[in-house]
């Protein structure tokens, strides 16, 4: 299997078109953003750390039996990928109060929510990837009720197994995003990344940020922290 | 049954406690708003004319077995009503795209919607009155699951009911927002009011507003519309 033209590139990672009309090879970029790409910087060795942890927790939720894109690690930095039709719907899952939820409503910063939150938005870059429900998917065409019902159906279920796999490791998943697509044969896939870059992840002892808060925020010991959490995982799977 | 001091009082309503523990007249007002009460205008004669709509469709839906606050009409702009604790959740179901789903999402006003969208806002001036989803009433404490379901199944009775009613006086529902109460005995009720300034209407013959967005848009004509849309609901009850 071999690399060819690339098919598409954002600002954390390139896809690559193979010679294996069924795959893709993902490579993640040292490249870091925040607050809708406005705050950029590039980080030596950050790509690497997303791609291995990215690749540890979808290797996990495969072993569980959860469908998602990953088939397995390409050198430092990259993943061999099941190619995918993306669905541009965002599924946002919130177990405690961060971020944009602290700013909407003025709950304090950690707050446990009493169930989790699960938001959604569409993903379009030209409308500012607004907020949506089951409703606007349907109405937009965007989304099926039965899709965007079957998409938060399997967040919910990554929820509870990692949060039970973080927490075994002394991390609090705060929140996370997930998106999917549909591979050639039809069947729904978890895609794009699971890690620090996409996730809060919080240090049970300490209370320490363990994601790409500590960039938005200036924090420091990015890198540090990163490779912190992946050693932890590295041990537990 | 007398009205003894002002319980509350917005830009469009005052709402009186009278010396019946389990009713409050309320007093439409010829007071109009727009765009976040930024636009405001007084219109002689437009209260009388909220008022006499909203009490011909609560006391419709009454009558078809759902429950309002609506007991009877008190004068020209006033009406007994079932004293209520309310809910601070907006209910807007959308037939058709019109005003912020337009601009969220860039679709052309106007455009039928597969199905109803249902969406949901926090009354809460403080916060700007921010959309919510029933994951955030139950986090918050706004409103339980149980809750936001029972508004959200009535407020689609409501919809079925009055796009049907209003077809059959020449006119499409695009829009409402609906709000929902506790009387003293737990029963939970539509409150608030039903009329021109909550709906978006269109007449159905040359596609004129029939409602706030003639006042929105400097459409002119305020009065005589909603007069002819009284005319009409009265003709059709």
């Amino acid at each position: 299997m071999k690399k060819t033209q690339i098919l598409s590139e954002g600002y954390t990672k390139v896809v690559y078109d193979t010679d294996d009309p069924e795959v893709t090879v993902i490579e993640f970029k040292d490249t870091v953003t925040a607050f809708r790409n406005i705050k950029r910087a590039t980080i030596k060795g950050k790509g690497r750390l997303t791609c291995r942890v990215s690749s540890l927790i979808m290797g996990y939720l495969n072993s569980k039996g959860l469908k998602t894109h990953f088939v397995k690690e390409d050198g430092d930095n990259g993943q061999v990928c099941l190619k995918v039709r993306v669905i541009p719907v965002r599924i946002i899952m919130r177990n405690a109060a961060a971020g944009s939820i602290v700013r909407t409503f003025g709950i304090p910063a950690g707050t446990a929510l009493k169930h989790p939150v699960v938001e959604m938005t569409y993903k379009n870059n030209d409308l500012d990837n607004p907020i949506i429900n089951r409703d606007h998917a349907d109405a937009l065409g965007i989304a099926t009720y039965q899709e965007t019902e079957a998409m938060i159906e399997t967040s919910r279920k990554v929820n509870s197994l990692l949060c039970e796999l973080f927490a075994s490791i002394g991390v609090q998943l705060v929140d996370f995003k997930i998106e999917f697509g549909y591979t050639a044969d039809g069947t729904m896939v978890i895609t794009d990344e699971i890690s620090p870059d996409t996730c809060r992840f919080r240090n049970m002892s300490d209370g320490r940020q363990m994601d790409r808060d500590r960039y938005r925020y200036d924090q420091g010991d990015i890198i540090d922290t990163y490779q912190e959490l992946t050693n932890r995982l590295e041990k537990a799977l």
